[in-house]
């Protein structure tokens, strides 16, 4: 009997450890969760809930995938995410919310004001004046909206 | 005599301070090189020369706006810039030889094999997998160049 | 007489037998307002109207080249080629009025809207997050000048 | 000593049923396989292979979110949804590899040659002449490739 | 009966007329095939004939349309017409064949050699210096191709 | 004495000399601003000023390098380097306020509004007509703000 019930309970923790240990299942929507709430500064289920009345996977696929599968990883600081994501938006220029939702987000992330500004003029080079003044044009907007001020860029 | 030799020597002294002071002329070019230097891993002049046949400006440019002016502005380290260029390149998807080259400067400016694998991986959320796909591309191309191999990629 | 006479029937049968069936003139134009016609749900006229003022061979070039000789072909049908395009304009992510167009006409061609939402999410997949979200709003405001609610979704 | 056993086993059955009803887990990655398998043709292992030297998450991305969670959906059909993926590869003009994968994707799902051609044609109306142009020397290869002919194109 | 002779004759050149002078039939042909000569120095067949295998259709438009009634209209001269498209290719960065026939074009259509080498270093400022360097090696292979040297470039 | 002063003398006018001939000083500047009063109709520093909260920086670059060392080039006159930026800016479709910028610029230039609108036009050909429609959206509305109308367009 005991026998059994140690069999038991080896497949249970066995279940457990394989689900856990998997990569793309429970964790990966915390940890998805997790990072948008500090990108969100804590509005993710406000934002996510904009979707639900069209297109709700969207909002699980942005959660468990965009965020707990890639955003989350280890191989680089939340910091240095941001950023790529602000150099990549400006640089496309075709997604003005998501440029200012990061803008956002990469403050919330603890990137300075300066760095984010540095990025984006630096697009001027890589992808053209107008890609790199539109994307100033979001980030005075962002900052306007928390009040960061001339003197807080000097910092 | 020797106080107009001094005026002379004071007029001297403060142009070329104001020279050398402002932005946009000798100071940029030396800035942009040794920028370039690190990038290009000493490569520069070779890799200008490219231009000299056709387009000579343009390589003044980059040295003296995109390097001199841009790129080597105190704000962000050459790091999260270089970062955030392949970010920006691999998201655009149609610069191949720029990618390649700022892959290679990534590693020169000191970023880890792995961090650069990160921001590309990562512009499958915001430009889509094709544009990621191919920016793998590009980095298995400049790690083989570079006798990077798998077992580096896991440090 | 009646030779001569009979000659020149054939001659006036000809000609036009030859212009009605070249590609490229009358037919087309007929073709591409009754393609734009079921696409603009009958407001063709009124929409292109709107370029009279600036640019009135725009909207000939519409009816008769991208409309009568394109849209038109009979190797696809209306509702594929509505969605294909929903798919270009979602992904290329800088032509919102046109994306919105299409939202409306391939729902004038037939599509369910769950069909055209399904082709907006997986942009996700080839063009990223950013350019699903934003066709997903572009769908949402055509979804609700029309009165599709959520309830239609389901179906 | 029954009641012990009893609680483990619905434990068991818990967890089991938890994990397999919940969307993302085990079931996107074998239907992920599966649409995979039909657009691949078979050669889905292939293909990801050639990912796992660098990054092998990638590969699970793909099987898991692209094709598991989004392209599997039942809301449209694999035809229509590999045409609308020719559509936005073709309009986007940067991803050749991944237009070429999807146009023998097309075939593989069942679409006719010619009702690829006809959305890549279309492209000419909405991103252009020479988007429309390259997405047919992509078609040409992969139509060479498949010995897919002229006499082909007209049935 | 010479009344109804000259009834038909009347009809027949009435027809004639409208056919001749309606937009978008036979002169827009004409018309095309011209400008593409000048554009290909007189290889406008070889090059159309490269579509007759996949897409004929696409062929007709091109010399219909697009060079016959877009590119041929009296409001712009061709050879600023040319620079535009040499701009719009170098700027979009996602169209090497074209772009290149292009710089040819601009070459047939009388620009000299340093205005198309202009246009496309301006796009640094407008698209970026990776969209401008690109544009450069195009230039290069069509320029080395014709046996244009550094020294015609200074003329 | 009279030598050393001599010499001084000389040696001062050298570095003055030196500093206003070279490229990318003095007279960028005086170039950049005397071209930007031409296409901004004397704006520029208005305009300028809106980025000296946020990136004062980019201001500097606009005039000395984009205007004083790029468009100011004497290769190529400025109606046909605006009328390549408005052809860019409608084909890349994601700068608004630039492309109206440009439309204005390219008025302010000297290019007649029909041109402006043949090479908007012609850019459907090259970049598809929702690029072409939403360029001709922002002539119109500059078009409308200078009183320029449907009248002037035929002239």
């Amino acid at each position: 009997m005991i026998k059994a019930l140690l069999f038991l309970a080896t497949l249970i923790l066995g279940v457990i450890t394989t689900v856990y240990a998997s990569p793309g299942y429970i964790d990966n929507r915390a940890r998805g969760m997790a990072t948008l709430d500090i990108i969100t500064g804590g509005d993710t289920k406000l934002r996510l809930d904009t979707l639900t009345d069209i297109a709700p996977e969207l909002g699980v696929w942005i959660t468990n995938f965009a965020y707990g599968d890639v955003v989350s990883r280890p191989g680089l600081d939340l910091r240095s995410r941001e950023l790529a994501t602000v150099a990549a938006l400006t640089a496309l220029g075709n997604a003005e919310p998501q440029l200012k939702s990061h803008i956002g987000g990469a403050l919330n992330a603890g990137c300075k004001p300066t760095e984010i500004l540095e990025v984006i003029m630096q697009m001027a080079v890589y992808a053209g004046f107008p890609a790199s003044l539109n994307g100033l044009s979001a980030a005075r907007t962002v900052f306007n909206d928390r009040g960061i001020t001339a003197g807080d860029l000097s910092k």
